[in-house]
């Protein structure tokens, strides 16, 4: 594995090349403009044959991207108008960023630290317009389960805990939902801990909670060592602007966990997620995608920035050395929609704030048009894990006859 | 939609332009080298950390290519050393064809047409030591669905018919699995059409097949017209190569489907499809990628190249005017691994032969690095889904108050 330097003096640790922020901008900055939209036709897809608008933002967003130092992108995709329903316009957001205090600064001053470098990005995503903010995974902490030590559990909070409080008051300014996954602690359960989405409505209400249902354990993600699978199923919040849910990090990797938030009808789905780039940067643009072609819904994708760095080293075994980081965690944050387009990602290295606009009856449209939720035989299916699930259950193999001919 | 005009005088309809081959290509001649190794890390992974290796084939292969005018390239997958088991290395081979004659010509000449041009590449496929083949769907044939009419259903024939005759010959003479999917006419059951994939053994024997299960209804794409959705489940087929299966074209935008043929245990699967540009371009790369890494198995994906004109017009709905041919067949062939990397694809627009060995041992290596089917939580959506195929089914809607409080 390479060890690179980039412009800013970062060491990076995941093989990747310097001088460029995403591959949108590499490819851009690097081919005609001819081939680039062919190019982006081959990987982005078109929405309704469309190319993606910009959005322009208000200068007081901008302002606050300037001086604050975080990426800032606004684009829009298009839906045919329908005759007998409306538009349903819809102003979403994703936030992506590092953390604020270095992993050895007292533990209140690293959350109190997040708080404030998130504040003006989120006031820039209220004055922007976004109905419905999705923070990134435990954003209010450093990735710490990597290291497997317990006293990072300290960082858990209950629903209604503290960052909780510090998102309803910025929830009700701007009139916007906002997603919040944190480490909860369930206070009503003996004190464990959950990796959990809280959904706080636009008027600063906390209209529910989803806990992370399938755990890791890959890597440096330690993650079993410190919450389960979760219980709660796979809700879908109606809220003022949509239907979303809450896909959490590794529950990407899962086809039905996707596909049980779209029989629930959610029409929005947040994967807010922290990875890094040698173990899943390949991946990272396939499965969000593939989720919203087959399940009609849009996508936004998640992922922290920046390496994190730990006072004590760990292992992660398959005889590495032992380290003191995570590696460096890629952002590229970016939606996908039902139509297999998909936005450019925001940067691999800055903190930043992506803004989409999108016209929910797309979802609908493409179900109408594509037909997969008609042609996908459930009861099919739904015999087959029935079967499955049985420890008894023998897989239909047929067996070429000449095999165990020739084999006895 | 833009027309374009390619160097070899071809119309597209697809909206594409001329001049490049593939997506591989386009940027490998575009862009400099470390550019290129950069974007091929993000877009097509690497494989176990290393690049695919080019396989050195025989004189005699590459003779054929350039005396057939066939595309033909070949690379390899690694897997890691194990210490318990031997390496299973398979050479697996993908063939993309356009039609040999005009649609207007005889049926029987335009089906010994494809014969004789399927021939040297399957010729060369033999001699490459391919081990398994696997032939695009509905080969024998114009993909002539779009145009609703009864006549080309001459084209079915059972499932020991002639093609599957042609094929056994070549099977035996090369030691070489050939999966052959055609249009097949169920005699035992008053004739009815399916579309089906013939699995043809090293020996020439037949040891199964398997029907679509998942037909399309969108744009051209009138199958249902001909054939009803499989009875035959998600067989596997132990090989003496490996275990196989085939995931027919519109099934790949179906999780579940391939979910279903992991379940019962394939190693490689097999999606022979016929799609065209203005459609799916975007999603081709996608879906069968997913698949590979979200049921640990390799994914060989096929689509016909060029465009085929038939005599009548037909119309595909949606306003546009009536027309005669599909649209451009995109090719664009390719394998996918479970370890999220992917080979080149074959061209856009020639006939060709993919070769690539992979060590099938890589399944369960990610099987067990990844640990997707040790986290899946199978029960939970067998529970599910068992809940959603029943009418009264209530989809888990976490409502905010306040959005009804607000709207009484």
């Amino acid at each position: 594995m390479d060890k690179t330097i980039l412009e800013n003096g970062e060491t990076v640790a995941d093989g990747s090349i310097c001088g460029y922020d995403s591959l949108h901008q590499l490819l851009s900055a690097n081919l005609k403009p001819e081939l680039y939209q062919e190019v982006s036709r081959l990987l982005r897809g078109s929405n309704c044959g469309k190319s993606l608008e910009q959005i322009v933002l208000p200068d007081s967003a901008k302002a606050l991207s300037s001086k604050h130092d975080f990426d800032l992108q606004a684009v829009s995709f298009s839906a045919n108008k329908e005759q007998m329903r409306k538009p349903r316009a819809v102003r979403v957001g994703l936030i992506q960023n590092s953390i604020a205090l270095p992993t050895t600064a007292p533990f209140s001053d690293q959350k109190s630290g997040i708080f404030e470098k998130l504040k003006p990005i989120i006031d820039a995503a209220g004055v922007a317009g976004v109905n419905i903010l999705c923070l990134q995974e435990a954003w209010t902490m450093p990735f710490a389960f990597c290291t497997r030590e317990k006293r990072w559990c300290e960082f858990a909070e209950p629903v209604d805990g503290e960052s909780t409080k510090f998102l309803q008051e910025l929830a009700k300014k701007y009139n916007m939902v906002i997603v919040s996954p944190v480490l909860e602690r369930d206070l009503d359960h003996g004190d464990v801990l959950w990796n959990t989405a809280v959904i706080i409505g636009n008027n600063g209400n906390i209209i529910g909670k989803h806990r992370k249902n399938h755990i890791p354990r890959v890597g440096d993600f330690n993650e079993s060592t410190y919450y389960m699978e979760g219980d709660t199923g796979h809700p879908v919040f109606e809220t003022v602007f949509g239907k979303i849910a809450v896909n959490i990090c590794y529950g990407r990797h899962h086809p039905l966990n996707w596909l049980a938030f779209g029989l629930n009808g959610a029409e929005i789905v947040f994967n807010p997620s922290a990875t890094v780039g040698e173990l899943s940067e390949p991946m990272w643009p396939i499965e969000a995608r593939n989720a919203a072609i087959a399940n009609s819904y849009f996508v936004g994708s998640i992922n922290r920035v920046g390496t994190e760095v730990f006072p004590n080293a760990f292992t992660s075994g398959d005889g590495k050395p032992e380290h003191k980081d995570f590696g460096h965690f890629y952002g590229s944050s970016h939606f996908s929609a039902p139509d297999a387009s998909c936005t450019p990602s925001l940067s691999r290295y800055r903190d930043g704030l992506l803004v989409s606009e999108m016209d929910l009856n797309l979802c609908r449209q493409y179900k109408d048009k594509w037909g997969f939720r008609m042609t996908a035989r459930y009861e099919v299916y739904a015999d087959l894990l029935a079967s499955y699930v049985k420890p008894d259950f023998k897989p239909q193999v047929v067996s070429d006859p000449m095999l165990h001919k020739n084999s006895s």
